[in-house]
C-alpha cells in the first residue's frame, strides 16, 4: 500500500516521510520505525523517529538520482508496511551532496566538488533568542566561514549564564528532565536552523556532548546516552551538511569513559547511512586520531605559543586532514584562550594553510550585552574576519587538490612554504619583518611571482615570467606571503 | 731579588709586571714563564706571555687586598727567580670583581653584588676601523647593555666580507700564517677593547671559536689550538669582565669533536686562576650543558617560535642559570634569525626574565654600509634596545636574589609569572590583548600592584593596598605586566 507519494527531489535534498502512529505513551520509547530505501540495487535503511503529537518521520537523504522506492518496518500497525516511491532529479545548482575526506588530506564534496574548510565556533547559538539567532545568521550570510561548529545541548560557562529558551528533553531542571522523553520542539528549532545553515552553504559541524553543563546533559547514563544518540542521527543524518562532532573537550567530561566514546562512535556510525565526517575534540590531551572511525582531526592548540605551527607534523603523525577548531579566539577577556589579536589569529590560518591543514576561527570581545561570538554569536567585531576571507580566495585561486606542505630543505628552516611541487608555491614569512629573500623554483619552467599582503590584503605581481633562484624584495613588514604558480602552457 | 715593585693596585684591578728576557727566536714558544703570587697561605700561580720586542708579561688579578708577594719561574734565566711585592687596596666605588654563579640560576660579582645580564652581540666589531669601533663605544657607553658577545678571530659571513686590520698571528692568508708567532698588536688591540668595556661595566663574553672562517682560523691543527688557548687565556685571565665562551655555534666547527672542546675547557679552567665563567654556544643541538665546567647555559632558540618560553624547562633540565645569548636578533635582513620585530625581541626578554632567566640581544638593520650591529658593531637603529632598558630599570628594582618561575597553579597556564612567592610578583600577558584579569595573591599580607606597559614603558599605580584576589584591569593592548610587590612592614 503506498500511503505517501511525492513526485520527486532533487539530489542532495532531505526527503521526508511523515506517517501517523500512535499517540499514547511513549512513542519515543515504545515505538520502533524503520525504512528500506532502493535504487536498482541499492539498499538504505533509515531509522525514523518520533515527532510528538503521534506524527513519525523517516528522513532520507537523496544521494543518487533515479526512481527510489521504500517501505517500512514497525512495532506498529499503523507504521508498518507502508511504501512508496519516488524520484530523485538532479541536484540544483549549488548542490554538491555531504562532505568527505578526499585526496588524505583534504575535503570534497560527494560529487567531487572541493570543499575548503574555513570555519568558525559559535557553541550555543541555537540556544539564544530569536532576533539574536537572526543576527548571527545575517553576520554569517556575508563572512567568509563555511563551517560553524555548534553545540546540541545548552552551554554553561563564564558569559553563558542565561537561560535557554527551549531543552531537549520534556521536564525541567527544578522537576527533574523525562529523559525518555525528548522535547521535538527542541529538535525541530536545532534542525531549522541547521537547514539555514545549508541553504547559505554553510556545514554544521555538530558537537553531541560537552562539559559546560549545569541541567545533567553531561551527565546522564550510559543508556539515555545511546538513546539521546539514536533519536539524534535518526533526525539529522539525512541533513546533507551535518558534521558529527561527538564532543568538544571530551578530556573534561568526567562521567564519560574511553569505553564510552568507542561506543558513541558505534551508535552514530550504524546510524547515519551517509556516513557524514566524524571527529573528537580535546582540551588537553589528544584522543587517538588513528581510531577508524575519526575521520578528521578536530584540535584545539596544545601551547600557548605554538599552533597551527604543528600541522604539518600532526599530518605525518595521523594521515588525516588537519582541522585546527580552536587555535585561540579573537577577543579579549581574560584567558588566554580567548584574547589574542586579528593579527596573530590571522598568522595562524595562514602558518596552518600553507602546512597544509585548516585553521578555524572564533571571536571573544567582551561586550555590554555579553554576547561573544564564540558562543552566542550575534555580531563580528574584530579584524580578522576580512583577512580569512581574503587567504579564502587565495586558496580557492590555488590548487583544487589542496595546499600539501613541500619541504624545500634546510635553507627554508624559517619559513614554511605550501603547494605542489613544480607548479604551485605559497612561502609564509609570519612575524618576520623581512625586506628581501631568494626563493628557489624549478628551472625548467616558468612563474607567475606575487607578493601577498596577508594583512593589508593585497597581490602584487612582479614582472614577467620567473624561474630558478628569484630575488624577491619585501617590504619589511610582518605578515607577507610570496605566490608562485607556474605559467600554463599555451600550446597544451 | 726585587726586580719590580709597585706601591698598590686597588682590588679587581689587572697588576701588569713586565720583564725583559730573550728577544731572539722564538719568545712565543721557546721560553716559558709563570709567577706564584702569595698573600698569607694563599698561592696563586700565573702563566707569563710574550709580549714581542723582548718584552715579558705576567698579569695578575688583584683578588684580594692586602701585601702580597711574587716570584718567578723561567727556562730563560734573565726572567727566573725575579721577585716582588705589592699592596692591593681596597676597591675603588663601582668595581666588584669577577661574575660568578649565584643561587644556581643567577649571577653577582665576587664581592656579592649582584649581577643581572642584558646583553648583545656585536661579533666582529674588535675587526673594523678605529671610527667604526669607537662608534660601537659610544654606542655601548649609552645602551642598556652590561655584557657584549665578540668574537677573538675575525668573521667571514654575509655582510661581513671586509678584511680585518690585524689578524692573530704573523704572516698572511696568500703566504701563510706563522701559527708559532701570535701577533701582540691583535692581542693588544682586543686587550684595549675589553678593558673598555670594563671601564663602562660591561663584562666581555669572548668567543673563543667560530665556523666563520675564510682565513683557516676554524681549522688549526690541535697543537696550535692548545698554544693559542694557552697564550689568549694568559694574556686575558687577568682581566676581571672576561667570561671565556669555548665557541659560537660548536656544532658548525666541522674539523672539531667532542673531545677537542673537552681539551679546550680544561685547557681554559688550568690557565685561568680565576675561574671565570665558561659556556658553549649551539647552532642546532645544545652542547651537554651538565659537563661540570660549563657555569651556564649558552643559548640559541631552537625553535622559529618559542625560545625564551623554555627557560624554565632549561633550568629544571640542567640546573643552570640560563642566558639565552641568540633568540633571533630585531632587523630586517633575509634569514629568520635576524628579522623579528622590535615588539618580539622585547617579548622575547620579557619571557625569558618571568621565567628566570636572561635573554640577549641583538641587531640586524641592513643599511647601505652594511654595517650590522650583530656583527660589526656601530650603531643601534632598533626599537627594543629603549623596552630592555626598562625592562633592566624594572629587574633593578626587583628582588636582589633574582627572578624565579612561580608556579601559581593550572589557571595561570596562559601566562608566565616570576617572582619570589609571597614577596614578589611578575605576571606577563606576551602578545594577548587582555582586558583584566584576576590575579592570587597570598591573603594575609598586603601588596603594592602595579600595572606595567612593557612597550609604552609606563608602570600605573592600583590605588591602595591588595592582598588575596585582586581583579586587574588592562587596556587591551599587547605586552602587559602586571607586577605585585609586598609591602614592607613599617615594624620590621
Amino acid at each position: 500500500m503506498s500511503i505517501f507519494f511525492a513526485p520527486s527531489v532533487s539530489r542532495w535534498e532531505t526527503f521526508e516521510i511523515t506517517l501517523e502512529g500512535p499517540s499514547g505513551d511513549n512513542g519515543f520509547v515504545d515505538v520502533r520505525l524503520s525504512a528500506q530505501f532502493r535504487l536498482g540495487g541499492r539498499r538504505v535503511e533509515c531509522h525514523g523517529f518520533y515527532d510528538g503529537q503521534g506524527l513519525y518521520k523517516i528522513r532520507f537523504l537523496a544521494d543518487r538520482e533515479g526512481a527510489w522506492g521504500f517501505s517500512t518496518l514497525s512495532n506498529a500497525a499503523s507504521l508498518d508496511g507502508k511504501s512508496g516511491e519516488f524520484t530523485v532529479t538532479p541536484a540544483l545548482p549549488g548542490r554538491h551532496g555531504p562532505v568527505r575526506v578526499a585526496r588524505q588530506f583534504h575535503f570534497a564534496h560527494e560529487d567531487g566538488t572541493t570543499y575548503r574548510p574555513v570555519g568558525t565556533t559559535c557553541y550555543a547559538w541555537t540556544h539564544q533568542n530569536e532576533a539574536l539567532e537572526g543576527k548571527t545568521l545575517k553576520t554569517l550570510q556575508t563572512s567568509p566561514f563555511n563551517k560553524v561548529r555548534l553545540c546540541v545541548f545548552p552551554k554553561h560557562y563564564d558569559y553563558n549564564t542565561n537561560e535557554p529558551p527551549r531543552f531537549p528533553f520534556e521536564g525541567s531542571l527544578a522537576s527533574g528532565w523525562d529523559f525518555r522523553r525528548p522535547n521535538p520542539e527542541f529538535f525541530r528549532h536545532l534542525e531549522k536552523r541547521i537547514a539555514e545553515l545549508d541553504a547559505m552553504g554553510i556545514e554544521a559541524d555538530l558537537i553531541l556532548f560537552h562539559p559546560y553543563d549545569r541541567w545533567g546533559f553531561s551527565t546522564m547514563d550510559a543508556a539515555t546516552d545511546d538513546f539521546y544518540l539514536r533519536y539524534l542521527t535518526a533526525r539529522l543524518a539525512a541533513y546533507p551538511n551535518v558534521w558529527w562532532a561527538l564532543c568538544n573537550e571530551y578530556d573534561l567530561m568526567q562521567a564519560k569513559t574511553m569505553t564510552d566514546w568507542e561506543r558513541f562512535a558505534k551508535i552514530v556510525q550504524e546510524n547515519d547511512p551517509w556516513d557524514h565526517l566524524r571527529s573528537i575534540h580535546n582540551c588537553r590531551p589528544f584522543y587517538d586520531h588513528s581510531r577508524a572511525w575519526i575521520t578528521h582531526c578536530s584540535i584545539q592548540r596544545q601551547d600557548v605559543y605554538k599552533t597551527s605551527e604543528f600541522t604539518d607534523q600532526w599530518r605525518e603523525q595521523w594521515h588525516k586532514p588537519i582541522v585546527i577548531d580552536e587555535c585561540a579566539y579573537e577577543g579579549n577577556i581574560n584567558w588566554g584562550w580567548g584574547n589574542i589579536t586579528g593579527e596573530e589569529m590571522t598568522r595562524r590560518f595562514w602558518e596552518g594553510a600553507v602546512r597544509g591543514g585548516y585553521v578555524g576561527h572564533g571571536e571573544t570581545y567582551l561586550n555590554d550585552r555579553e554576547e561573544l561570538w564564540w558562543s552566542k554569536g550575534g555580531e563580528l567585531v574584530g579584524s580578522s574576519p576580512d583577512r580569512i576571507a581574503f587567504l579564502r580566495k587565495i586558496l580557492e585561486e590555488g590548487p583544487e587538490g589542496g595546499i600539501n606542505p613541500i619541504d624545500m630543505g634546510r635553507s627554508y628552516w624559517d619559513v614554511p612554504v605550501g603547494g605542489v611541487t613544480g607548479e604551485y608555491y605559497l612561502f609564509y614569512f609570519g612575524f618576520n619583518q623581512i625586506t628581501f629573500r631568494q626563493i628557489d623554483l624549478p628551472e625548467d619552467r616558468l612563474f607567475q611571482v606575487d607578493l601577498i599582503d596577508t594583512w593589508n590584503m593585497t597581490v602584487t605581481a612582479l614582472e614577467g615570467w620567473r624561474s630558478g633562484k628569484v630575488r624577491v624584495d619585501l617590504p619589511g613588514r610582518q605578515f607577507m606571503a610570496i605566490r608562485a604558480v607556474r605559467r600554463l602552457d599555451l600550446n597544451a
